[in-house]
């Protein structure tokens, strides 16, 4: 384990995301290789035990085991940062309380996303709302949290875009993959050869999160974006890859050109040291068919940014109407993979102090 | 063969549409076992060899030939009545040619659709444009045309709640089904785990058809609906049902009361002798997850009109946003279906002459 | 409820086999309309709350609770034949209690498959099985299982040839649908854009349950067949309907035609009024590329039928080989319906005393 | 271009398994970027254009025209070999024509897998079978044929053990992925929650190519190998990666141990400088319910060979019958790869003279 790298665990290890977690940390240049923390089963469990991901478990972290750990253990056992990908409901509190005991918590799930105080971060976006945590201070941990799935890749997309439309309304039409529900998540028989036209509190979180991250901060709270976004969220069975058919109702009659500059142009992070981030982090595929879940979900260069990046494609502009779909891997940029750049950023920004293990 | 039903043919029988009008007319009260047209292959071929639907093929015409047949070889043969399931593009100038020979011709082609002069038709929402076509005189054929499959659920959808909404605009997107696309149609390798958000000409047909099926007609003319109906396709692995959501920006604030009541009392075409009709026609399903393509798309009272109900659903009124889904059988409501009741419509209203074999 | 139907219930109704019952009985001129029986979940549940199946639930039977009741209390009301829909597991000491109290008790547990004195039975194959029971005794109740899903297609395919054959070893490889495994069953994750073979303990259901289904019955004891029956089990992502290729390793050279004429010749259960029984039991497809899930799921006339039979083709008959491939609607002739044949013939030998409500 | 490496060309570059060599040709260290012939479509169509894979296009080539050629052209212009995915029965004329004028043909094409002089190829299995060619002369070219895609790890999976077993009988099921019908292949409307069990000719094939690859040399003709190969051929919904259900009816009683032992062992390439040689080159899997095609198809070792290598798993052994499941890529091992390995094979017994560009 090289010198420098902070120690970190992943919290719910054996799930969905955080197996995508476990490969985004398997070999990171910033983070040593996590310890993996799940539930109690009665047995030893390893990393590959539990892998439900098409992808190979990553050869180095494949034997470990997924075993559980107190906040308290974490802390004492010298844990800097935490990546969670516990469930909605039963992160909240344990996610507090290791920030209490001074561990930074990058956090994938709802329940402190709305929080006063609690970055709801997308480091292309929205990276100065990292202040909203407060100025770091010696023993203070840090609490910030990734979106919903669908929310990143539509905030993705709008941000380069929504100076030139001052949009006043945004309509979006989801088609979910089936990742996006974890594993085992949907049932077979729910889905093949079906679509399911709903997803408990999905339209909610897209609303509530958008408008946040699109938002502007005063000080340390946020001025929501002055525009509702309403959505309709279904599921379809493609493994990964978060599809969304997007209506941006504008508010300005920018030209096609001015916004097909403002996508080509959007790369707020270039130049900067965060490994995970895509460059370019939204991509406008020319395709007449595209972007595709099957063929575009892996999209994002470098390397290490794979499934980072959001594909626009089908752009559609009969003013005041612009129509455009947008796609994203789901539990990688959507997941995992956001709340990794996440915590790259806030390595960058001097928030999670030196590294040393 | 029973004495009063009228002889008819089925263009295109080989295809998705013209087995589903098969399957529809194969023991209709209004029109004798239908002759079974199709391109010569250079060997006989039966409905039963050119099968593709997942239901059985109907008994009573499984073993017919599928055989080519001229306009003026049909029209010599005494038949009166034409359904065309003709791919758009072929359909044209043959169905003109048929109409000119004193035939009644039922297309699901897409050419004529924008005729003036052809009633573009879906009973329940403008039964009053086969005006169009002009008066009945003797001889003299009838052309006329049912929407694109997607256009069908949505204008069903829609006609109840137009008078109350007055909407300024509609946004729509598509989960559009396989066999949509006919026989053999979508390649397997292009959707398995994967949504392709593109149809070819779709948005435009939606767009185009919707406003004049809502439209009101002026002696022989129509003016179409005063709002832009902005579409968003995509195709989805399931088989048969394509699912919409639909986006109603309203013009009027209706009560959601008033809108499901609209809804709730639309059957214009109560007490009417149409066998296909559905009743109700827009069936409102309570479901918290509905309507889904698997479980809905049959849904239509009594047993002829199975697949030719749309079902409303997840109805979300955030004036001036009114937000569902709603579902229909592409191949019944969306395609055969659809014609077999506008030729239902036109014999009712005297427009076919009276049947004689 | 017309005079003279059994009160009867299904136990495990909230389940996929449990709904098929339901289906099955809802208007059955044997069995009354059954009660539902299954878990306390605290809240009261109807049939339609609970209904997973992709048809739709029986309109008498939709709004019925699903409620939680003892053996006891079962018999105290009356009921005198109980279909189970249990987990294995689960099923067999509720269903030991049943027969004791004086029930008749028709299952598709595993459980009691292979106990002596409890028939395992596929009616058309080994009726005669009935009599392992011993002679009805008032008072006493009875238990019959019909096999695991997958066998019952394989000895319906058999039977007819095994005495031209006499077989020195079968194998069978399955294609099997997700409804094999219930509902939830198997996640959409496992199973989109793959085939898992293996599916626990079904191999060695196959191997010990087709000996003893076409094993002879010596008085009240069964010698097994006496050749192995090797399988090879695989999900894969149909809905419904276990497909299997089966190669017989042949003791004797049957012609071809012989064997033909075997499978044409089948229908034990000519004549015999068993309103469940398809005739013929097993069709032969003559396609070439038939049997498929998805078109002959549903074979069996007649209408109550549907889904009973079982459909051979692809027959090849390299001597000492024989090659086919078979398929049966697992959850009807290969579950619940396979159960309702089995109650049928019990009714008919007079094993359910008469009815009574 | 690298000085070295032989001037190549794929025929039939616009479809699916011509679009497999194009990856594995992009950056080969024997080969120089090949030359993309497909026919004429009358517009300029470059390999991006006709892109099918779910991967991506190789950068280097994706710009590259696919262009018609003759042989006289290929020949003209100092092409030395081609690798031919052109469909059966298109195939054989040309691959002739190629060979007569001196260049190396190496095939995916059935047409001359049979043919006396053309060796039928899987390297680990029966390397030596090249000599069938005859010796290498000046200017004249070669001809060397892989196996059909289910043959090939059906046989890389047989070949360690025969010795051990000396089979009576071999059959095999198998479960064949969409790709394996090419692009556009099989239609959605026929495979979506189905099971199509019939592969035209694909069943005589395994039977034929299966014997003569395990078939021993004598001279310049092979005998073929002393036990029947029974195939029942089925295809699912998977995208890439044939599944094989195997019995081997064993003449001799081997421990099950010996057995595992020689499956571990087998790596005849081991220390062979063929780039695209998995190594081992068969994968024995323990876990209880692999290989899967979704999790398993790709694998071999090193990078250049992944999808090369065939995974064996679930392996029962009640003798005399030996039952397990093998896993190859189809279009990887099964098709493209194993025309490259056989190049590299070729290449590295100086049947390509050397590279010069």
């Amino acid at each position: 384990m090289s010198a420098g790298r902070l120690p970190c665990a992943i919290l719910g290890a054996g799930g969905y995301i955080g197996q995508q977690f476990a490969r985004l940390l398997a070999d990171h240049p910033a983070f040593a290789p996590p310890r993996l923390i799940g539930r109690d089963r009665g047995r030893r469990r390893t990393l590959e035990d539990a892998w439900v991901l098409a992808e190979e478990p990553p050869a180095d972290l494949a034997r470990r085991p997924i075993e559980p750990a107190t906040p308290a253990r974490l802390a004492a056992q010298g844990i800097r940062v935490v990546f969670s990908a516990l469930p909605s409901g039963t992160a909240g509190p344990i996610e507090t309380e290791l920030a209490r005991r001074g561990i930074a918590v990058f956090s994938n799930a709802a329940d402190h996303r709305l929080d006063p105080g609690v970055p709801l971060l997308v480091p292309e976006v929205n990276a100065d709302h990292l202040a909203l945590a407060g100025p770091p201070r010696a023993g203070r941990g840090l609490l910030v949290t990734n979106p919903n799935c669908s929310t990143t890749g539509l905030v993705l997309a709008l941000a380069p875009i929504v100076p030139a439309l001052r949009p006043r309304a945004v309509h979006v039409t989801t088609f979910q993959a089936l990742s996006g529900a974890g594993y085992p998540g949907v049932p077979s028989l729910a889905i093949v050869d079906n679509v399911v036209p709903y997803i408990p509190e999905e339209e909610t979180k897209i609303a509530q999160e958008s408008v946040r991250l699109l938002g502007r901060r005063r000080g340390r709270t946020v001025v929501d974006a002055p525009f509702p976004v309403l959505a309709s969220c279904a599921r379809v069975a493609t493994r990964d890859g978060h599809l969304e058919a997007v209506t941006v109702e504008a508010g300005r009659r920018a030209s096609l050109d001015e916004l097909e500059r403002a996508w080509a142009g959007f790369d707020p992070l270039a130049g900067r040291p965060l490994p995970t981030a895509p460059h370019p982090p939204v991509e406008r595929h020319p395709g007449v068919d595209r972007p595709q879940p099957l063929r575009d979900r892996w999209a994002g260069r470098p390397d290490r940014a794979r499934g980072m990046a959001a594909v626009v494609g089908r752009v559609r502009w009969d003013p005041p109407y612009l129509r455009f779909f947008v796609l994203t891997h789901n539990a990688v940029r959507g997941g995992a993979g956001g709340s990794v750049l996440n915590a790259e950023l806030a390595a960058e920004r001097g928030r999670l102090g030196s590294g040393r293990e």
